[in-house]
């Protein structure tokens, strides 16, 4: 069952929700500019070698780390998405209204195209690397392997954050929705790359100025976060009364 | 002493008991995706090259992450077992009923085997690797590896999630339980693959029609389990009235 | 706004003050003891050969764990800074006197110093690489480059730490400000270093004598740690009454 | 100020303290056979070649994530020592009588050893490596480097655990005492071997019937461990009420 929240619009332009823009788009930019700048640099100490396991390790470690204290510095203001998938997944969930959610995205995207254009001035215009479907992979492929992990994050968001039973739980959920990414990093790099959030590679995409490709980590990614909504939200949460996200 | 808890059937059969069933499937789906997808992944990097010392690590992390997450969204639901062994040695101490124990066990192997074949379908065909014990050890040394590394898993459980008198420790405890496992696939990798859960190793060869030496994954994981738990339950827990896990 | 504090003279030598710069001095020379020591080490075994993915990872994960403990064994008793810039964005926000702050700089700057020749004694002599910018790369991308990571972290402290409404995060913040260092030295390792700490890049540069380019990491840092203070204070704080930090 | 506590010889035969004896052998167990498993089979990936970096990164995680669990599992029965310089440095302080921690001792010599021995059965005979100063080195530089590495380490034990006053810092308590242990062996691993732990260079020599060098691995860490109960214990807890520790 799809939850959609119709807020009244005022409550999407109060200084509250002026603030979790903010931190959102501040949360997002530094998880980028760590996350992306761990395969610039990569690329540099290689000498823009093709990936390898250690490139993998320290990309995945990067990713983990950078998005557990992103999550953890918005927590409390914004709750911590830092991700169109997140958001969606729980608007669907009735978590957050539809306008509030648009201009979350606005932020997520905004910030991680910031976190490109100073990474490529601050490495002294190094290409930004562009989220792709490995090749000898079909777009399918990738797709399904998106929303397989983003459904994971979304999932974990949902059962250490959002679930107003979390309890204890909720002190380490930022830890938690940071180590899934890493986790799937390690599984997904070498194939769709990893991505589970629309606005880690729309930033790059902005940086490089190449698209091609980059439906997949939206229609992943959304369907994976959606469903992980859909699922956490009618099985787990199953009660009318939902409280808002962290 | 053996605890052995037969409930009524009824309880196994109730709305929260099929949630909890559940919710152990698509943990052990997202934990074994992540775990042999990480495998798969250093293969495809390294055109399958044999195991070295960065893909133990990359391994070692992403099952150590993965396994922290998984535990953590399943642990207010079903208690986060993810793992027969971890069931059984439950079981032993009286945690959990026969009935349901046997649900249990029905919903990981079917998440690790769903996760397996989701991965050989979003890699293109890859093969999915199995556990075995390595070339130049005998079958016993692997059995007595697993339970020695079977047992650090679920005495971890015992004294930092299902002990009543863990305080504190329950907040971390996810993150212990999947950091043990990091670090025993750390030792155990090139010996006998670290496994310390008969669905990790059941997933994979059901996906590649292989189950030989799948025994030792079954006989060494539940033996260290069992006695973790007469263990832990007898010394420490020592008590008679049991706390449902988590 | 900036909010410069002007306690009492008194207050900067009371017994706990003196004990919080004794804490300071420890828990930054630990840190710059295993931080600076890893990078050595990775020297050592590499017969001194240019920094690889491999010794990025070692350095960043032994920065990220040895911060992380350091700010745990300071925070109840200094706040646990171990880093000017820290400092400076704490003063700047009005949570420590401009008189306590040069105290703590005194003393993170001399546990750094200890730290760097205590490793040149008990490595036998080896040199102590100090920080600097990549070959290739001007001082200003440096710069910025420092600018934004420090933002990165000093944000970090505010909201998981200084922010009286931080609630649970306070638990993690450790970890927290441990790990995005870790995940800023993935990204900046090879292009500015990644020192986001003047007293950091102090230390090596006392022990090797070689202070050319030292401007860069307390200008970065200072600028960085700064902007964030203003950021966060005024706006997510926003309140006219600071609590001491941690 | 030494502060040595004599409690009644009842005291350390009670069901309570044989218990304590038990966990920290079992702690112990499981801690060196993660973390000298993780230095074996580093061995066998590389048909025993030099330790390189990533062999120093696979070694440092597995002992920071096995003894973070290790003082987990035993903490609230024991106080998670796992350690004969832990348990000397909070003797200096007065938290644990020498007749009690002359147990522990046994316990955790006794608990390393088998491990050792375990590990050789089941790795097929393989050599367990002993812990020795690098070559080139003087003892006395291995041991000063001891003495820091293992200040550190009781320090940590001491502000995050022992200390009355911890607060919330208790809980991630384990986690910071396993995590300065890895950044302390990425720092000291090519130098001193990065021991903190005479049972854990002692079980490795009962194995390999090598004792040569391992005093080092007893002065060291019992001074740093030492200095640390004596600062720590005189500075920052300064109060004549002790606690017990965890």
């Amino acid at each position: 069952m799809v939850k959609i929240a119709f807020g009244s619009c005022g409550d999407s332009f109060s200084a509250t929700s002026i603030k979790a823009y903010l931190a959102e788009f501040i949360a997002t930019l530094l998880f980028v500019f760590a996350g992306v700048g761990s395969a610039i640099a990569y690329g540099k100490l290689t000498s823009d070698a093709a990936l390898d396991p250690t490139g993998l390790v320290a990309v995945a470690i990067a990713h983990a780390f950078a998005l557990f204290v992103g999550v953890s510095i918005a927590a409390n203001i914004s709750g911590g998405h830092l991700n169109p998938a997140v958001t969606f997944g729980l608007a669907v969930g009735g978590n957050i209204t539809i306008l509030t959610g648009i201009f979350y995205w606005v932020a997520q995207l905004l910030g991680a195209t910031v976190a490109c254009l100073l990474l490529k001035f601050v490495t002294g215009g190094k290409d930004v690397p562009t989220h792709g479907v490995a090749a000898g992979m079909s777009e399918i492929e990738g797709v399904v392997f998106e929303i397989v992990i983003t459904f994971a994050l979304v999932y974990t968001v949902y059962a250490t954050a959002a679930d107003p039973k979390k309890g204890s739980l909720g002190t380490i959920a930022p830890i938690a929705i940071g180590f899934i990414v890493g986790a799937n990093i390690l599984a997904a790099g070498p194939f769709s790359g990893g991505s589970m959030n629309p606005a880690r590679s729309f930033g790059p995409a902005v940086a490089a100025g190449d698209f091609s490709g980059n439906w997949v980590y939206w229609v992943g990614p959304l369907i994976g976060g959606g469903l992980a909504g859909l699922i956490y939200g009618d099985v787990f949460i199953a009660s009318s009364s939902y409280e808002q996200v962290v």
